[in-house]
């Protein structure tokens, strides 16, 4: 059997490179998914005139959701046994406060997934370059302005999130929805990887992973456009303004480009924190006291509570 | 490998006050995500002008059954492996009735359920009070109101169940409803937790569970809004009520709120009790006869009948 | 712990009576939640006027084919560890012909299903009559009229199916559409049962039995309403017959009745006919081609081809 | 227990025929669904006028995606156990560049799918031939006819895929889009099937690979219909080109027929290379550095790094 280039003992691939690598791809599947659905429902599907766009729809809500959703689970597939599939910085951060995750490395795989965001984004502008100008043409679009009738903004919205018109140009509403909707991430990850509660088995948890970003999407979506990821926001969004669509993207309407860093930071140790203080510290102190129940008085470990949902 | 505030032997934790913990959070995580369902569809993505309200179209209902769904899930997930993830007054209830479920622990579950699904219905109320606020001027809704052109009751939606409109002022019709409802709840997640039957294995019974509700949802959803729940329903309920709807979410018009309080209470005693009649009474009794066959006649176990599904 | 009212060897739930016992409610459970979807979308969703029946879009048939693939998930999850979970009289007669099935069992399994169907489709009625009598009163709809502006139509496929308008009054359009309906829900589950394939494990085949369900649903559902099972459209028929549907429920407009019970029982042995001959005795000339290669050279079992999505 | 017509070291089906056997009914069953569901959105569900073909709404696209995806999961798991489950021979293509599959299967399987393809969409004519009618006389089309009122492309949609119109008569966009989706389907296939990597387990991978297409549909697939797949678009293009379509089938408008046949198999053997590289061949080295570490110093093997998604 051909092993393809399969090398023998070749350097970068044992190093922090073979890592950054699988960040790169991974991320790379995430955002062409996830910027590639967007793009279908804004532009590609958007051809007959029907001129209403995103947002206006639960149908496109749900198409955009689970496109997302999948988008995740792939990118999480894909570089899963390499790295373990941050493919987000906030969550990297999350790991090296919380969980011993080598400081010298969060670096390295923020840029990895920054350049994998950025690549990813690129790939869907090439797929999509005749359908964005297709619709541009069709709803006197032009790229990179803002407000009035010629307004960008659906088109930038398959690479940059943006806040809802009802935030007006207030920071706090966009900043505290990052901020919540990455907590719950963080917050339900912790629990979905952590042996002593319930985990997925069977490699399903990037299945159940992707559900989770369409569970945040469905629920708490709509306000900001659930970012909650900087490398997702940041890289595509320097493709934008790479792409034509200039100020318009970087900084943004308001400079608004720094909500989608700063919330998912925020949130992300505010969800790693809660979950370790309300359940694994439960789930640990309860285990050791149990252990040491039996190795002193040669009790019986305690039995769980009749649970509603028993683990087999 | 640092392990945050990893406890020693504290106390609380490994009393009913961890699992208290469990259980807030677990249902603090469900409301989240299911009022959050509910105030994007409502409010969020309505902002152009739409005005068909929840109820109105099946993208909606879509889009609200798999939140609610998802919203289970990963609440169950969260509190799983502390306190078995009841998450639900009437499941502790019917699993001390029919499980064994210590009676000393069912306020206690009761209570932080209650005040988790408070919680999160704050969550919700925080994250989109701008969006509530907007779609309130942008339809002429006064908050409190009950009937007429100002009436509130598509933002209440987002907290509290209401009846559908042609059950008028009688009170048989939802109640029916939820005891169906919670019949059929507590009748399947008895089957999907019972060893004897086809659990669901490798961790992924919160996924099926969140199913479930969507399958109720789906089928049974739309007299009374499926909360087949108490504390999914009060405590938003009573947060409502603080928030500014006032009598209209408590007691709620024609005093509606007992009902999805006592008609999951019935329905879940109904469920447990026709489940352990008709299928767990008959996996018992041929697992007995098979084993006594074995043991006073030296014979194998008896086959099952050929399966449509088998399990392997 | 106390166990309810377990038994101990009781006799008719070791006999026949507890597989039927199953084998009504699985079937119980399932047309709940299947006749249950039908009536949110025809009749409980329905409300506001918006005037466009079943059929008419897909948001709707998207809500029916999940509907239904989770009623019939739950049904298998509540039966299968008694009887197997057929839920359906072709599936026991496929299973009698090519699977030794026991041939007294088939009558006692079919009359199980019948009759939790027709009970299934009487808690829907319960539930939903006052959805029923107000979306027929706005729309002007008089129970058991067939044809013209009171045609019932619309409130009779919550229980039973029917040809689309384009067949007219031929039989042989719909009876080929059932045919081959059924033909694929057998072969595939007769693939999904067959340990030498590869069946899912975990005991989440009754998810994966569901998901088919819905297949056929969204790729062969909307010529005759994919019945694809006797139980499961003479149950509800029956029940609509005694509810005020008379004749236009039974013997139906045309003496439709009869093409849901033979299609689906010729559908279901020429898939499982097709499966046996084409995979099945594949597998097990392989396997017998392969252990003898062991026995008599000493050879190891052969590899398989290598497969786009290998067996773990 | 009667095992049908269980064969007795019979010769065929130990040989290739076997294989071919699997794929031909593997493929007319991914086929059967895949055509069907667009069958049914663009005729069956089709009926009442409302005009807007395929494209003109995200329902219609969500109903799409989902029953390919489905399609793809029971043909896989339909003919998995014996050939390994291409159905596809760009993925067949790609397994003999990079993974040792036979060379001289290559063609073998690929004629084994084009007449699987064939059957399965005329399956799909013969089950929707009336909607079909019907649909043509109540829109004015005829079949065959290309361009004007006439106009049969929504019907040839239900077999062959079409570039969408913004595309004009250039070659290179479609191209690149098939490219790219074809691409992104074996990238990932390879990491689906990696046992190195996280690939599902429980013999669920037909489940994840038939959404991995659901992703690619709703991220990839408006440009041209996301064919990725030679036999998929040539095998139902043939049967259409002998049902009526005539010339409007094959070559297709601008002799189009060759792009989803060329196109995959570059962007198949495009994905297999990339995911060689850089992860495949990343977890190798890892792998053997591991292991040498551990023999000839006796350290043991190096963690791997904390992960979000761990392995359980």
């Amino acid at each position: 059997m051909t092993q393809g280039n399969a090398p023998r003992r070749e350097t970068w691939r044992t190093t922090i490179w073979g890592e950054m690598t699988a960040e790169f791809l991974g991320t790379f599947v995430m955002i062409a998914f996830g910027s590639g659905v967007v793009a279908m429902t804004v532009a590609a599907l958007n051809q007959s005139g029907r001129g209403e766009l995103i947002f206006a729809a639960s149908g496109d809500w749900l198409l955009i959701t689970f496109g997302w959703a999948l988008a995740v689970t792939f990118g999480v597939y894909v570089a899963g046994g390499v790295s373990g599939a941050h493919l987000n910085p906030a969550i990297t951060l999350a790991l090296a406060v919380r969980r011993g995750f080598p400081w010298t490395k969060v670096l390295p795989y923020a840029v990895a997934q920054l350049v994998g965001a950025y690549a990813g984004a690129a790939l869907v502008l090439l797929n999509y370059r005749d359908a964005i100008r297709s619709f541009e043409a069709a709803h006197g679009i032009v790229r990179g302005t803002v407000g009035g009738a010629a307004d960008s903004g659906a088109t930038l919205s398959i690479f940059a999130t943006a806040p809802a018109s009802y935030y007006g140009t207030s920071y706090a509403g966009p900043l505290v929805d990052q901020i919540i909707g990455t907590m719950l991430l963080v917050l339900i990850i912790f629990a979905l990887t952590d042996a002593r509660n319930q985990p997925p088995k069977s490699n399903l948890a990037p299945l159940v992973v992707g559900l989770l970003v369409a569970a945040i999407g469905m629920s708490f979506g709509a306000n900001a456009g659930y970012a909650i990821n900087p490398a997702r926001d940041f890289g595509p969004r320097l493709l934008a303004w790479t792409a034509g669509w200039g100020e318009a993207a970087l900084p943004g309407a308001n400079y608004y480009f720094w909500i989608p860093i700063v919330g998912p930071i925020i949130g992300s140790l505010l969800g790693a924190f809660l979950y370790d203080l309300l359940i694994r510290d439960v789930l640990i102190a309860r285990h050791e006291t149990a252990t040491a129940d039996v190795e002193t008085k040669g009790e019986t470990v305690k039995e769980r509570p009749v649970s509603a949902v028993e683990e087999f």
